[in-house]
């Protein structure tokens, strides 16, 4: 099984930004984890992480039949992006959303989001840890699928 | 550590109701798989079942001072009951938020939550497994911040 | 056959409450009268009345397997319990929702219903009489559908 | 005892109009049950189909002064047509409204309706024998009203 | 100077229908008093009614090039006719909007017109004298253009 | 009899401010030509304009028991005073309300007035002759209200 | 005299829930109070708390032909419950509606109330001594009417 | 291959009516360019214009068996007909919906359309050739949907 | 203590205007009633009425250091004058909000206030005796604070 | 070159009210030096400030013909008055509009101004700084259209 | 006459993705017939399509006084992007816009085009044909308008 | 102290671009004349354009700890932009936002920025020299800010 991470702008500065609101660790600390918990359960993570929502749109056109999920932190294009949207649909490959924030709690803007309803399911508001509980959430769903 | 885990309305017809929306898991074996889960993790896991609100919100008074997390699938009181967010807001208790469907991608008056700014995470569209998540993410929330 | 009415909220106060707007027949009255209409149908008729949300939804629970249709007027529940909708699809159990009084011409949140989009079909503005016109549309419906 | 029934734009197709939402009976048929169930109850019935929103206003028109009671399935004007709710109140004739399918669970403009809050009653849903229940409704009304 | 007063749906009830709302002079009389008014004003004055919003379109059209101001009374079609509105524009004759009762002070979908924002000038709650004054303001415009 | 007529901000300016959208009659020269009219139908007319809300109210109460009826152009009090619409409701006095230009053809915030459905009736968009047709229908209301 | 007092969800938490929000006055020390001060004032007060939208219909129910007036702090249920609207409507009985916290410096879904419009009188803001407020407003409302 | 135009209220003034924004060929000049090139392409083109909505409904259902495509431009009827959208579901027959004017440039109200959602396509803004773009859009329809 | 009551534009009717609505105390009884009640307490009352909101926003100031706490009926201002709003923060003394009727069971523009939410506490629908609960709120807070 | 700086509302206060919203300077501070700012530029300033919507109206007025250009910090009137909107746009003086706060950064009400999209240019949330810039931009303004 | 053929996000997936939804010729056979058409009418074709909201503004840039006209399927980017429509409108050149599916029947959200008012045109729904016809109109447009 | 002047999508284009609307004077004319004013006021300024969001977010990320203060003409992602206000609010960095023109005379969509609020201060509507006021206004906030 082979799967994909994707991580939007900003958050490459993970870490730095805002620790009170995004925690302390940073992104490469998280992609580490996760493969590492990847590994141990027999799978291929692939990571990503842009500040252009173009970028994002090709990694997941070049992900066709070749990946078989796709974990999706797309930080403020989540509110913003229909082209992300278009293209996680338009390759038909199934996905997970998460969140390090609670976005419900913050600005009216970010309680919309353009992925969550054709998502998998969502996880949000455990910081780092969201990203774990997302893993695992997608290997469940695909590990059922087949 | 001692947790709740809180089900809502029309919950207890898990399994039967709508499988192709809920899934076949019933309700009990969901409880059986969370306190298993529990023991091996040093934790005691209190469940209820109820249709009606003022039960819940007397179920969530009588945990102050005695539980330290819950876990709730209110249901179709998470879009509707203020009563149950004053409950939770009036202990103090942390809790995390979980829907077994993607409540995005259903009806639009369920997409707005009473609970979800409050919340510390929120877990969904997993099906059965939601509940797994929702667990994990509520022990690894406390532990970080004992 | 056998059909169950249910009554929300305040109805019991039938023919006390606001007899200008709700009439002053009781509902023993009208109960009794549609289930000698029920008889010479060949029809069993029960019929329940409660004040709380939860009762209804679990009155509906106990019905899965019995009950081939449902009577519904779920007085102010009509307007603001999603438990209400869940509980009705849940079990799959057809109904019809009738109202005493034309909801159309009274405040506005009385205009919006959580459970008319997937009724059978709606009966309102007859008074006690809506209860026997509704009560003839689902029997039809049931005859029909068989 | 006089009375009225009125049909709207597009009604003059039933039966072959998407029977899957409408039913296969034609308007015809609808028409001739009606006035036998009227021959039955010693009341007179005329009938009246229009594509024409300014055709439904002149009969009602014409039937201050000899008629009691109005049945009306104004279709599509129903949700557009403020003449016809105009006509209606300037005759003060009692009316009922009715449709055969049931318009909430339908598009969205199709929840409001110019006539409802002035209607006696509403019935909607079931098929051609809204027609019939309305009838009665009206019939009943009419009758306590003397 | 030759104008042409236009009624719309419902208008030819004017003295029957809800006299407490509308009056109890009929549209005839109207009518009459207006000519005598023109006339004195050495004014041609031609009146048209009619329940048919088509038929409306259809006498606006025939006047190009004879008829250099129009008074209207749209009845209801002033709230929903955007046709109404596209014929006076096309023909580019200038119009006065009037009304008998005061709209502003009625049903929230009668507070907006298709028609006002593009008259001359509008007159209402004067009952049927905002007929006589509608035409003196008409008068007063189209002597003062030219 | 005896009236009044009130004009609110700006409308000193009458005849220098935008003559394009006001015309260019100034006040002066409106209010001299109303009080001849109002001379020739023997009706005693007096005039007051200010810029102060507070000075609207109080000019309003002063005229309990002395005036039988307000002609009003509050202009852009007509869109934000509450104050000025509890000043004539609370005098009872009938008032009519005018407009120079038509405020439907204008900025939205202009649609709406807090003054109109309580009034008597509305004169809009006929520039300075609108103050002569408003006149003529207040007078002619209360002469057919004696 | 006979008056009622009435409390919904999460009263019974008083002094223990968000003291900075709510004060520390328990519900205990608050009926107590009014009990003492209405006994000065010849008056028999029943003091009633629960978290069960249907418990505070069916004590209304009650309270037909027994209570006079009713104070109540619905709590939650102020802005979600319909039945408890109607429970009130269809006694009669005149209440005053009262909230220990000022809702409108809350959340946006505690600006409306079910309840208000009909009300004697509200008072809000003033912490445990908002029931002392509204008794006495009460009691003076119910003195001046009889 | 038979196809039917149809033009709703206003457009026989094309040419005459507001030619800045509708051009200068009239109606007669775009039917007779359309015939000919649906002579060319081995089709019949039978054309249709009224100003009466009713008309409009009633052509559509003589069209049923007769016809397999509609142009349609239902000028104002576009935005406030349910009538014209029923009856084109009714019969099942594609249609394509055109205007001359790009209706996204002008009033609001404009900007909806209740055929658009169920149309073959939408061709609007190319002043007389939106007709004849409209009419090999619908020929290449057909053509492949054979 | 140094108290202030402040009274808005109409309040000078009191007792003379729509006596169904306000009553018929006249605003000078209101005020020796409250100065007396004041001066059984050892409170100073000054009283203010005006029907300009610039009066109203330099009383305010003018109270500065010499006022500890103010009583306000800015009666139609209450809903349009943040001017007010401004005022009474700036100046940082606590205020308590009252009316005379019950503004929720009024005009929808009347439900909104622009001073509620920065109030101590709000008092409203018991006539001219919410002046006095006001006065006894405002009285307990101030105690209580210092 | 003659300018005009007007202040509304509350802005008297400046330097005492909400120092950590507004700053510590107090206006005479700010209109100094603005004054020996101007004189520099060889520019006469006059300055004015009230709390009276009226008295701003007026002093606009009185700028016909004496005054270049305006600064205007109309505090809270900058988002209630249509009044302002008009006199400035009557007197066709160009005008800038500054604020001391970030006025999007504050209550949603204060997001929308009445002023601004006539304005020449917009400075907001520099304090008294804005006012410097606001001047600095004006005569940019002025010089660069002479 | 030379012209620009530009696709926005996703387009490149074209034949591939979703292919119910946009059928399944590839966007190479799409370019190439244009081109070839294009030949026929001794017109000079350019195409290009990018991921990057900030490419596509960028090659808009570039055809300052090199291209005539545009034919642009925005994709995504029609919704959500402002910055395309100012770099259209940056440069003056005329644009049709187009669309595969037909927008006005899928979410709501692409109900709303930032390009649409200022366009020549707009085509949907007729698949890859509405590249075709888009282009007809284009020519006929610019052959027009010189 | 080290600034940042950031320019936004289309603005390579200014001096080119709409001069009406925007001025003649290109962005290397106002990048050259606010780097000899920071010269003089001994400040070094960086200046940057693009028309990628994504590159705008990189120049922010690599601003820390290197610049102190942001200047930012955001252009049409001002108002789309989510990624930019994270961007900007994760660094920390103060910022003003300025526009050429008036964004609040424009298209309703220009009326909301998703950085206004967050930011120092506002400049715009001068042109050209909104660049040049905000950058006085950032520097004046610097150096009271230390």
């Amino acid at each position: 099984m082979r799967l994909l991470l994707l991580n939007g702008p900003n958050l490459n500065l993970l870490g730095q930004r805002e620790p009170g609101l995004y925690g302390s660790t940073s992104l490469e600390e998280i992609e580490k984890d996760l493969k590492s918990f990847s590994d141990t359960e027999g799978i291929q993570l692939e990571c990503f992480q842009t500040n252009f929502e173009g970028a994002l749109v090709e990694r997941i056109h070049q992900s066709i039949g070749k990946i078989e999920g796709i974990l999706i932190n797309a930080g403020a294009y989540t509110h913003s992006s229909i082209a992300l949207r278009d293209a996680l649909l338009g390759t038909g490959i199934p996905y997970v959303e998460l969140h390090l924030s609670n976005t419900s709690s913050r600005e009216q803007f970010r309680h919309h989001s353009y992925l969550a309803d054709k998502a998998v399911g969502i996880v949000s508001g455990f910081g780092a840890y969201s990203y774990r509980l997302a893993l695992e959430g997608l290997i469940f769903y695909l590990r059922q699928a087949n």
